[in-house]
């Protein structure tokens, strides 16, 4: 049984091999509309989400099966108290495989250890949504033929964005890809990124607050928003913002062949007049993340056909119950009778659950 | 590419057709099972109605597709800021057709001006509800053999009631409808509507305030419900109210062969024992509801097959960012950079989203 | 046509054939998974309830039909006042099958009184929840190879647990079942569960507040959950609560072959360390609803099939509009036009809708 939480989840051979089969999937969209034919998808989402529900219902469907769930917790058992574990072993007696979203970070992970049945994280917290990072790496191989030997530029609030660090150490298994971090000082990427991946993989990378001069050097321009609440300061969001907003004028200081990422939804990061341009690619972005979801649902129940036995994680280097997570957002800190489990990082604790120091 | 959020957005034949079809599927529904195998509506329902959602959905499945989509706005993207615009874009890689409802007047339109496919418009707020008036249609036709030649009478709310204002805009193509318009002084047809279409296409109507005194001269009588909030004299309303429900009793006033219409939901306009009489025939209206839904979907979907084009507007009248409209549910009032459309009607600057004066 | 409400109106013979038919597509799922093609339920939730309304929905989805419906109040018209049978009436024209959830007992008895199609009672308030009682009665039919000649233990809230009084209604018509209550007083199974059930059908029970002492007598045990509300001394709840709560230490006293059964969701009245032992069966018990749900709908489809009269009570014994009842979550309390039934029972006025006394 294998389940996939975070994108280091699936080795390179594995992302390789999804990329393979969405586009086989693009070309032949026939050859598979029965594959999962009488298999049911259970989308849990306990945060709403409309984009990435339907997505994977759209993606289940069009492989043959059905989707059931919820799309909001307050249609659901979550209401009474049921934990995530009871959740998950009873949705398992439902359906052949999960896409779960949850407010409290390793609530994926949690189902995945105690259901029957493969659990797809479709975002938990600020923690992972390895989904959308497949949905990006389609759209890259797609658009540059290839995801190696390029320059990617991310641009916006690289502090808190999840999609933003979950991209860049995908990247950092590819060829010689060189990243341009652009944002305000206030919401620069984490050290904890530079070390754990930019450094560690021996990325090359610059740092800039300037998107028009950062424009005409990138392959890629991936946008995120800046949202004025991360400003402790409002006068300088005020003073910033425009900077950060992607106007037709401004792109065109870009490439030819540039294209534009954004994870979705976006508020006035991108002015719409972008939208008709074509390097703007955020809605096919959008339509991979449904080909890469259809991919990694074959490759889950392939396997769970194969794999009956339950999900589990190398526990080799977990130590359970010594430390406590202080994470209010960590489903450990809420789940009925959760063991405690940390792992050693290079010398650095971490919660398995939610990945934040101890 | 064709889209439909008004009535009128449909011809004559094109109607007829529609009515054509939903005859034939209510004849032959196996010969339509499969027709749209592989296919998906996305229901967005921005406001709840289970009845329309449902009709959608289940005219979909009876078509042999699949339905996805959310139920209210608090399980959808749009309390991350979304614009519709963006929505629709999104959608259009995940269904073949979308349904929406919408509290903004004008929100289908612009769902359909920036979506790849085709958008039926379930009801935007007071403006328009084109598939309830198709379902009218088809339930007065089978019902009475014919559209033309027919007196019928709206009887309640006929000033705010979309669903009447509707209907009398698609008799007025038929020949020989005679209208008889009962309601109190307070909530009697606009004046606009009688210009506009009563005036404009000859139609002979009468108005009353005497329900008892009409009904013996209706072919169709369409009830709707007078809702205690319109009035500013609680009085008049408590004065008034009783005589525009209908009972057993009064029912027996009308024709043998009078047939009795109501949009639904009801409260108390019409009562519970009227349901046994064979006049009645509101429930019938709403399967007839899910009928016409089948032969538009069928209808646009086949007219998207042949043409992928976007979904435009004739543009030879209209007028860009000249005026702006007061209407404060106007969907111009908070979609991201929208530009102001008017048209001028017979010399009337109107706003193009919601069809109000400018 | 028919409906089911209460789980007694099931004759023994339907049940048993209703255990068979589960048991045979627990066997062979292929040969069921065309059965009810082009067949739709709609599972209507007036409130909301994950676990039910997913074991419908998968049930009817394995059985090759589609799911339309609601999840909660908030997402459907009852919001604009509509009545349960006039919801009845409409969703008959939309689907096959219906299964309701309401917060007012009696809704779905006035569903099937109104509708078109038979209607599955899937919980209305504190009254029936005939479904649930079919899943357990699957599941110690399957762990224990019959139903009769069985010690069956039921632990917990006796009082206010619908599924406890429903279940040993059910057991009353096997052989020789004897029964254990165990709770605290306060808790204690009503007299009337005893008169109407326990004397009458001349079942062997014992009461006693004690788990662990009766624990190694019993082949089932039924477990359920304290509430603190349910207590006006919550000194004596926090002295109590404890013994109540099923952990791997306590279950060690059981027999070996004693299964253990709970209507989920769980709190905390099982520990976690009790789910891997082989006598729980509370997860079986779940994937057990599914089957009986789909074989449930074979039937009461098959039943429509043939008959297509509408669903109609036994009223030889009932009284009109003469008693009004009391009970404040009674449908009758807010359904329109509704009259009053009651009916005696052995000298005993009863509510039909809430079965509540006059």
């Amino acid at each position: 049984m294998r389940s996939v939480i975070d994108i280091v989840d699936l080795s390179v051979e594995e992302i390789n091999g999804l990329l393979s089969t969405a586009k086989d999937i693009i070309k032949h969209p026939k050859k598979y509309s029965k594959k999962c034919k009488g298999k049911k998808i259970a989308t849990l989402f306990f945060e709403p989400s409309t984009r990435t529900r339907l997505s994977f219902e759209a993606a289940m469907i069009e492989l043959g099966g059905s989707a059931i769930g919820f799309s909001s917790p307050s249609s659901s058992s979550a209401s009474k108290g049921e934990s995530i574990s009871d959740t998950a072993k009873v949705v398992s007696k439902y359906a052949d495989i999960i896409a779960m979203r949850h407010y409290h970070e390793g609530a994926p992970l949690v189902a995945s250890l105690n259901g029957d049945i493969p659990v797809i994280n479709a975002g938990d917290g600020g923690h992972c949504h390895p989904t959308q990072t497949l949905a990006d790496l389609l759209t890259i191989s797609r658009e540059k033929g290839s995801i190696d030997n390029l320059t990617v530029g991310f641009c916006g609030d690289l502090k808190y964005g999840r999609t933003v660090h979950s991209l860049i150490g995908a990247l950092a298994r590819y060829k010689n890809v060189k990243i341009v971090l652009i944002s305000p000082k206030e919401l620069a990427i984490p050290s904890y990124v530079k070390e754990d991946v930019l450094d560690k993989y021996n990325m090359e990378y610059i740092e800039t607050a300037n998107l028009e001069e950062a424009l005409p050097t990138l392959d890629v321009l991936y946008m995120t928003r800046i949202q004025a609440e991360r400003f402790t300061d409002k006068a300088e969001y005020e003073r910033l913002k425009d900077s950060y907003v992607l106007t037709r004028e401004k792109l065109n200081k870009a490439k030819e062949d540039t294209i534009v990422l954004h994870p979705l939804p976006r508020v006035n990061e991108i002015s719409v007049d972008v939208d008709d341009d074509k390097r703007a690619c955020y809605f096919e972005q959008v339509e991979n993340g449904k080909f890469m979801r259809m991919a990694l649902i074959l490759m889950l129940l392939d396997i769970a056909k194969k794999d009956k036995s339950k999900y589990k994680i190398d526990d080799s280097k977990i130590v359970y119950n010594k430390f406590k997570c202080k994470n209010p957002v960590c489903i450990c800190q809420t789940e009925q009778e959760l063991k405690g489990m940390a792992k050693d990082c290079d010398g650095v604790w971490r919660c398995v659950y939610c990945d934040k120091n101890l």
